[in-house]
C-alpha cells in the first residue's frame, strides 16, 4: 500500500490499468512518469535504466511478467516473456528471483486464471519490498535517535539507496525518512558518487522532494567533513553482503568506512536480510564488475539550454579504469541494519540472525 | 636551463623577447602557448588560471614585474605593477615571495639598470624552481627504486603536482619522471580529482605528453585499487606543510592516505622545503578555503563538437559544499620528500632538516 504517491518510484494507474514508473534517466532535471503498456516497454525500462536499483528492477519485472500473462498466459508465451525480461540485465539477482516468484504463483493454474494470480503476486512482491524497507527504516531510526548530535543530526550517505532504488522508503535512506517523520532534525551529506553521479542526481533529488535538508559534496570532501566533526553517522546500502559481514557496495563506500573509523563515527549498512549471500564466505570472493571506461572519461548533465549532454574530461587516448563496486571489510562496519533487526557484521551475529528468521534458512 | 621545451609550462621566446606560458584553461583539449606581452596579460594569465600551481604563479609574477620594469622602472611604476600582480590571487604565498625577491634585486639600483636586474632575478627564480623540483625528483626516485613491484611500478597520485604546476619536473611527479628516465617501468593511477578535475585534465595530459603510461580513475576507486594490490606507492604534493608534518593538500588526499595506511602502501608527500610553514604547529590550525559550490554542482569538459561546456549535475536549488583542501595527519605520511632530502613527517625530523639547511633557518 503506497503511503505517499509523491515518494514512490512505481505506481499502479487505476484508470489506465497499467503500471507507471519514473523515468530515472531524466532525473534530476525532469520528472516524467512512463506508462508500461507493452512487454517491450517493460524490457526497455529495465534495459535502459529508466528503473534501476535491484529491488525496483525485481518489482518492475514481476509486473512485466504479469502484464504478459494478461495478453497470453500459455506456457510458451510466459516462458518467452520471462526470457525477454531476464535478458534485460543479466546479472541482476533480484530480477531472476522476482520472475521465479511470479512463475511459481501461476504454475499448475489454468490459463484463464493465471493473469490474475500473476498480478496478485506482483502486487505482493511490491508490498513485501515496501514493508521490508519500512522495517529497515524503523530499526535504523532506533539507532539514529540514540546518537549525540548538535542542532541537527548530520548523516552522510553514498550513491542512491532510497525510494528511487526500491519502491518506497529505500534502504540506507529509510532510517532518515523515519527520523524526519519522527521530528528528529536531520541533514544529509550526499556524496556525488562519481562516475555515475547517483548521489548528485538521484539522492539529492529524492531527499529534496521529501523535504529533507541535504548538501551535495564531492566524494573527495567526505574525509575532511568527518575530521571537522560535521558528520554524526554514515549510512550506506549494500549490493551484496558476505556471510562474514563484508559489504560490497558502490565504489567509494570503502573510503568512507575508513574515514568513519579513523574519526570514531558510526558506519551503518542498511540491507534487506534476503540479500545476504550465505554462500559467499567473505568479500574477497565477490567479483567486482568493471564498467565502461567512458563513464570515467565523461560526465553527463544538463547544459545551459536545458539539454542533457555528455562532456569529455580527459585527454583523447588516455586509458580509464572503472570498477563499479568496492568491498568494505566487516571490521569497519558498526552495524548491519536489516528488516529483521540490527546485527554486528560478523559470522556469529549473522548466523544468529539467520537462526531466528525462518525465511532466511 | 630548460631541459625539454615540450615538458615545461613557461618558456622564454628569444625571437620576440617575451615569456610564453601554456594556457592551462584550454587543457587537456588544446595546447596553446600565450605570449605575455603586457603587464595586463601577465595579470590576466594568473587571475584567470591560465597559469596555476603556486611555484608557477610565483615565477610568472616575477617575470611580470621584470616586464613592467622594462617599460617604466620608476619607484611609483614598480609599486603599481607589484600591487596589480599581487591582487590577481591574493592568498598565493609564492606570488608575494617572488615579487619581493624581484623588488629586493632592484632596490637601491639606478632606474637605468633596474630592468636588467629584475629580469635576471626572474630567470634566477625560474632556475631555482627547476633545480628544486629536480632534486625532489632525485630524492623521490631513490625511494621508488627500492620498492618491490611486479612488471611495473604502480604509483598513484592526486590532483596535479607536475611540471604544469611548476616550470619543469613538478613535485609529486618529479620522482616519476626521474624513474622513467632511469628506465624503471612505471605506470601512474591518476585520480580525477573532483570537483575541478585537475587529475583527469592536467596530470593525465602531462604524463601522456611525457610518455609515461597512466590510467585515469574516479576518486572513489582509489581504495579498491589499493585493496586489490594494484598500487605500490602513493605520491602527492602539498600546498602547506605544518611544522609537525601534517599536510594540507587538495581535498581527497586524506582519504588516499587512510587507504594507503590500511593496505600497508607507502604514502609519500613531495614538496620544496621552502614551503614548510614553521610557524604552523599542526594542520588543525590551517584554514580550509571554501570555493564556489558551483564547482560541485557542475562539471566542465569538451562536448562532441569540440566545444568546452559546463553541465549541471545536481537538481536546481540543492545546496553544495566545496572545501578545496584537506589535512592529512603526519602519522599517515610515510616520508616527506624535499629538495633537501627525505625526512619523517615529525617535529624532530623536520627540525633536524631545518638545522642542516641554512636557507630554512
Amino acid at each position: 500500500m503506497i503511503q505517499n504517491e509523491d515518494l514512490c518510484s512505481l505506481r499502479w494507474n487505476e484508470a489506465l490499468g497499467v503500471v507507471e514508473v519514473i523515468d530515472q534517466t531524466l532525473l534530476p532535471h525532469a520528472l516524467q512518469w512512463r506508462a508500461l503498456d507493452s512487454l517491450e516497454a517493460y524490457c526497455e525500462a529495465i534495459r535502459s535504466m529508466q528503473v534501476r536499483g535491484a529491488p525496483l528492477i525485481g518489482v518492475t519485472a514481476a509486473f512485466g511478467l504479469a502484464f504478459a500473462a494478461a495478453e497470453d498466459a500459455s506456457d510458451a508465451a510466459l516462458a518467452a516473456a520471462e526470457a525477454a525480461l531476464l535478458a534485460t540485465r543479466p546479472t541482476a539477482v533480484n530480477l531472476r528471483w522476482a520472475l521465479e516468484q511470479v512463475r511459481a504463483a501461476v504454475s499448475g493454474l489454468e490459463e484463464a486464471v493465471r493473469a490474475e494470480a500473476a498480478q496478485a503476486q506482483a502486487f505482493a512482491i511490491r508490498e513485501q519490498d515496501i514493508r521490508s524497507c519500512e522495517r529497515i527504516g524503523e530499526h535504523g531510526y532506533a539507532l539514529l535517535r540514540e546518537l549525540p548530535h548538535g542542532e541537527r543530526l548530520n548523516i552522510m550517505t553514498h550513491c542512491n539507496a532510497g525510494w528511487l532504488a526500491t519502491v518506497e522508503w529505500g534502504t540506507a535512506l529509510a532510517p532518515i525518512y523515519k527520523a524526519q517523520a519522527a521530528g528528529l532534525p536531520v541533514h544529509v551529506w550526499v556524496s556525488e558518487t562519481r562516475p555515475r553521479n547517483q548521489g548528485a542526481s538521484l539522492t539529492a533529488w529524492e531527499l529534496q522532494r521529501a523535504g529533507v535538508p541535504c548538501t551535495v559534496v564531492a566524494d573527495n570532501s567526505c574525509g575532511q567533513l568527518m575530521r571537522d566533526g560535521r558528520v554524526d553517522a554514515v549510512i550506506v546500502g549494500s549490493d551484496r553482503t558476505a556471510a562474514n559481514g563484508d559489504v560490497c557496495n558502490k565504489v567509494g563506500t570503502y573510503l568512507k568506512a575508513l574515514a568513519a573509523r579513523a574519526n570514531h563515527i558510526p558506519f551503518f549498512v542498511a540491507l534487506p536480510a534476503s540479500t545476504i549471500d550465505w554462500h559467499c564466505r567473505e568479500g574477497g570472493n565477490i567479483p567486482i564488475e568493471e564498467r565502461d571506461p567512458s563513464e570515467v572519461s565523461m560526465a553527463t548533465g544538463r547544459d545551459c539550454a536545458g539539454v542533457s549532454r555528455s562532456v569529455r574530461l580527459t585527454p583523447d587516448n588516455v586509458a580509464a579504469h572503472n570498477p563499479a563496486f568496492d568491498v568494505t571489510p566487516a571490521h569497519l562496519v558498526s552495524a548491519l541494519v536489516t528488516d529483521h533487526g540490527v546485527c554486528d557484521a560478523s559470522v556469529a551475529s549473522l548466523s544468529a540472525l539467520r537462526e531466528t528468521v525462518p525465511s532466511l534458512r
